[in-house]
């Protein structure tokens, strides 16, 4: 009963919902996600395991993607002849022919990252089986995967044959991989491969350990181990499957390596990596979790939310980051956008902060990227690409897929949702400033703040004695190139003063690096006074008849759209209205200016201001974007607008579990998993790193009785335990 | 945010559900239920109203069964021409042809038993609406159902036709119905017709309130009201559908009735209609709500059960009873079983006692038919029917629909599941001794225990100096026709034991009744001693070395199959075993000597004996009713077998939300409703009922924080605030 909400449960099987129960019941250990295909496989199925960092442009594709790694997971059964698979209807029960399923359980274990589905299978024989699979990627030992099959006899003394496969067929869902080589003997089978394009190599090896002769067999398709049971009636067998798998972005030989990491891992057995795994797991959510008391699905979907951060999180990997859709789906490609900063990145900051580090050194290992964007476009400094990969170069594709109508649209945050600059600024400042990691500052974080200030000081134009910047794209994206974004303009404002902070900060506590830094950036006084005048007189789109932020020129021109009535809407409101009359709307995609109240808080203005804007924007907001309810949650938390606020974290909790959006088979997003937690902690507890250290306000949702958590802020380990008075 | 866990929601719209939303979702008053078909209809729809009493046996059927009413629902609309429907798919959004549903939400409001639901669509002239549907029948007058809708034009200016309509087309789907007659004028539309065997006249009245011109129009099939209203762009209009409906079991003329109760009711207009209803709903629930701190889904799950009994209980009606399956599907035809006495009744009786001696009364009405049965097996007394419905006659069928092979099975239940006459005994005692109601006992009460004993005492069997009772079937309905059965000869033994001690109250506190009961049912001094020596030596199968019952006479003689192993599976493992191996077999169908436990407490034996029972029967039980899990929660609950009472409580609270045995599109199982009342408060908090008033006892979930109830005990309203000292 302990576990009932640390699980997600699968019961009986759905066959409508196979690809979205593939993602929300992927397993991971920050290495590589798996989604929750079948072993045995079935028709539909997405199956997919990507592992970080392998991107490959494959010909004929726009942009480079991750590639879906080789398919570990078959494991094939056969009763008494008859393939095991989940076909459940049958014309004669007793003696089924092609056999058939007759109950099924799955279930994600969050607590311990573990799969495990039962089945109760009759043969065409008559033979009834209960078979127990299990799986899990070690988070000990991240290039070992783990599976486990047992197989019980309920009825009659069945054969039971078990094989576990490498087959080309299976892995190669695109056209990725090249220099394919299967292999098997005795011990184990091998697998390797190269992307085609980017050269990555890949190598899996897999034992089968089993209480019968293993035999092995191999041909230019597919390697294969398998063996073969006779049960008694009542009596169970265990097979267990370990896996190990490297990349040459690992080490020099993926195959060599991965050969001696089975080995070693076999020598524990399955019990024992299993054990070492959960007290990983152990540890990794004392530092996590939150805990709620008087709402059972908010419990759940905020450990739900954890979770996922958790599994595509890399822990011992700087050069690599959090896609939008996490590991656990092909969505946007894996590539790497400004959710990870400032959705994901502030939990990780303030619970695994080594984690938060490694993300933030991934951009700063990007540099070259970035500036390589500004120079392409005119401008010094760092431009950070909107979609990134491994290259760090912008990797946004231009057009869209085809439309119904077979047209394609132009894509244009490639080239003018600028935004994401600050926001990689605002991340590394956040995380230094809760971690007190100087050490990180002084030798990524300036940097990556000076540079993109860089940048901004080159981009900003000047127009009648104020500072304006045209053609871009706020986080509202139906607004394409528009003019003086108060959500940009205003966070650029912020930026270069945090920047010219930054350099005080360092010519006092770091004078080496401001040095170093002024003279690699050429951060002359005249830039750095270019910086205060525009930081004084940029210009911030506001009405003050009104007394509120307009969104950006002209944005009260559009037709208005009332939203609010187009509910209970089924997909965003802008498919209703079509491409054309949406970006001619006042309808706007996400969080614009609730972001930035949420981002800079009281520093955006009075508490009059606030409340005008968010009851301006939110009626106009379509949530079209996962990004934007929790945000929406977090800031009328904090304006006391519990209804909505309550309305909009409940939205965002069921993103991925209800799949409220209808594309959660592309996989998890990232995003709205750590715009959950903000909005539970930032939002609800209220909670506010200062010098003083962490505070909390609550204004918890009325039912809920309780909230405790605990932060890391500077190194120290901080608990809270946040009552509410109301109940 | 109040209503969190008092509504069900569908959203987005699950056609693969349609018929398990139908029957969730239904709405009553007592009188009648709806289920939660659609107003304008749709493909695969099982629309049903069921009336209370309205049984018929249509030419061709085994039996009689609830006349499924004309169909009181049709609210058509369309919008520019394009008739609205839940078409979600579209080539061409913008202009689609035959028009598109855009959003879907539907929501069934407990606390005020109306359903709601939110559409928007788009016609094919581009026009965009938002249709916002509600129900509820009256609680109030239950005569009286009210439906409204409010179309909002979001986009364009549409002209809106609403059409409501009687029509045979809709309103029979069975040949129940004759003598069909429809009419309409300006006021009103009318629909009467006559079931075809039994003869019950029903009548419909209904009127459109609408803002524009109502037109009416009638021929041989339909009555139709219409109207047509053209919108400016943002604006609403509102149409009220008033219906009233009568039988000819509550007034000579129901078309006279309806007329004029439809004409009363409509000057008070909708909103005042559904206030008055509302207010009721306030005091139901006040009387009867359990609220759990600590569980959401028990808490909904509880919520749900005491909703769905309330819709079904007759409030003013003493002449029927409710059905296995409630008024929300055809389920076992609309016939009453045990289910309804030792499921359905005790919640009843310590909440809304005026009902439960509505069920009583139905029983003590229906003596003569059993009288008649227990005449034609050759004795004295009276055996209830275990099917029953308007007559009192048998109505179990004798034979099952054809099974897959085509063939048929015999139907014992109505042959030899005679332990009905005590279940109802049972309950009749214990609504007695909770109530206080000594009037019902002396004009009703004791006449049913009395005279069902008195069957007993002819149908008991003499042999080798003991009683013995062969050919019984138990609860355990996979065993037919077996001896000894240990719950049904301990109960009758119990029923004698009540019998004879009830009649010494009489005859002290109440000599004239016990003089007409000794009269009447020959109440002679040997019948009375033949009791006592049937109470005295009566075999009750027992292992004396192993301690525990035997369920009935070779019991442990047949096949062992562990059940326990069956997991997960889908449905019956009878099913999975086949008829003839399952009746062969230990595997048993649902609480039997458990359920023994359940009513007689430590009655049964010593907890020694009691947990050896538990632990025998437990692994060998299929569940395959939903009468089971929440027998064995209580059972478990009060042994402290905590992990197994919550998993039995889970497993109930889920029979007919999760649809777990996969038959909720016949009707809500009204057993498992009562069931979980009775687990909640039976067996976690331990409530029991003494002389001294009710007490209780907890043993509640881990994480149940506290659980808070009220129940009317002899007239007194006793509330309960359990805080479960372990949290």
């Amino acid at each position: 009963m302990i576990n009932r909400l640390w699980q997600i449960t699968e019961f009986p099987f759905q066959p409508a919902r196979l690809q979205h129960f593939e993602t929300i019941l992927a397993i991971g250990n920050g290495y590589l996600s798996a989604r929750a295909a079948f072993e045995e496989g079935h028709a539909g199925e997405t199956p997919a395991t990507l592992v970080h960092g392998i991107f490959n442009h494959a010909p004929g594709m726009a942009v480079p993607e991750l590639a879906v790694a080789p398919n570990w997971l078959p494991l094939r059964v056969t009763v008494d002849g008859t393939a095991f698979s989940m076909k459940t209807e049958a014309c004669d029960y007793l003696r089924p022919a092609g056999g058939v399923m007759l109950g099924y359980r799955r279930t994600l274990h969050m607590d311990t990252a573990s799969l495990r589905r039962e089945v109760l299978f009759r043969a065409e024989s008559g033979s009834t089986v209960r078979l127990e699979f299990e799986r899990f990627t070690s988070l000990d030992q991240p290039h070992i995967l783990g599976q486990r099959l047992m197989v019980t006899a309920l009825d009659g003394a069945p054969t039971v044959g078990i094989e576990v496969a490498f087959d080309r067929r299976d892995s190669n869902n695109s056209d990725h991989w090249r220099n394919v080589i299967a292999a098997a003997d005795a011990d184990q089978m091998t697998y390797s491969a190269a992307t085609s394009q980017s050269g990555y190599r890949i190598a899996f090896a897999s034992r089968l350990i089993a209480p019968a002769c293993v035999e092995a067999g191999a041909d230019e398709h597919r390697a294969t181990l398998a063996t073969t049971v006779r049960l008694e009636g009542g009596s169970s067998v265990t097979v267990d499957k370990l896996t190990a798998i490297y990349t040459s972005r690992d080490v020099e030989d993926p195959l060599q390596s991965a050969t001696v990491a089975l080995k070693d891992a076999a020598a524990d057995a399955y019990d024992a990596l299993y054990e070492q795994h959960c007290r990983r797991w152990r540890e990794a959510w004392d530092s996590c979790d939150i805990e709620i008391e008087g709402d059972d699905s908010a419990q759940l979907a905020l450990r739900f939310a954890a979770y996922h951060l958790l599994i595509a999180a890399p822990r011992q990997d700087d050069d690599v980051s959090i896609g939008a859709r996490t590991l656990s789906g092909m969505g946007y490609k894996g590539h790497v956008f400004w959710d990870t900063e400032l959705f994901a990145l502030p939990p990780l900051t303030l619970t695994q902060p080594t984690i938060a580090r490694n993300l933030l050194t991934y951009r700063y290992k990007r540099l070259a990227g970035a500036r390589q964007k500004a120079e392409a476009q005119g401008y010094a400094g760092a431009l950070f690409p909107w979609e990134s990969t491994d290259t760090g170069l912008e990797t946004t594709p231009q057009w869209s897929d085809p439309q119904p109508d077979g047209s394609r649209i132009r894509i244009w945050t490639g080239d003018t949702e600028q935004h994401i600059c600050s926001d990689i600024a605002y991340a590394a400042l956040q995380y230094w400033r809760w971690t007190g990691d100087d050490a990180f500052m002084l030798a990524m974080g300036a940097e990556l703040v000076l540079d993109t200030a860089v940048f901004w000081g080159e981009r900003v134009e000047a127009k009648n004695g104020r500072y304006e910047i045209s053609r871009q794209i706020g986080p509202d994206e139906y607004h394409e190139n528009i003019d003086n974004s108060v959500f940009t303009n205003r966070l650029v404002q912020w930026h270069l003063q945090q920047a010219l902070a930054l350099l005080e900060w360092l010519r006092v506590n770091a004078p080496d690096v401001a040095r170093r830094l002024v003279a690699e950036l050429e951060l002359r006084e005249a830039r750095l006074a270019h910086w205060r005048d525009i930081a004084a007189r940029m210009v911030i789109p506001f009405d003050s008849e009104r007394q509120l932020h307009i969104q950006f020129d002209g944005f009260f021109d559009l037709e208005y759209v009332p939203v609010l009535d187009y509910q209970p809407r089924v997909g965003g409101i802008w498919h209703m209205l079509g491409h054309e009359r949406a970006l001619r709307s006042q309808v706007i995609k996400q969080a614009d200016v609730v972001m930035l109240m949420a981002l800079l808080g009281e520093e955006v203005g009075p508490r009059e201001v606030m409340l005008n804007n968010f009851k301006t924007y939110y009626p106009r907001t379509d949530h079209g974007s996962s990004l934007s309810p929790a945000i929406h949650a977090w800031v009328a938390a904090r304006l006391g607008l519990d209804d909505i606020a309550y309305e909009m974290f409940a939205q965002a909790a069921s993103t991925d579990l209800e799949n409220n959006q209808g594309n959660v088979a592309d996989g998890i997003h990232a995003a709205a998993c750590g715009g959950l937690w903000q909005a539970a902690l930032f939002g609800f507890c209220g909670l506010h790193l200062t010098e003083d250290g962490p505070q909390v306000d609550p204004k918890l949702p009325a039912h809920w009785r309780r909230v405790s958590f605990s932060v890391t802020y500077r190194g120290e380990k901080h608990h809270f335990d946040v009552a509410n008075p109301a109940v």
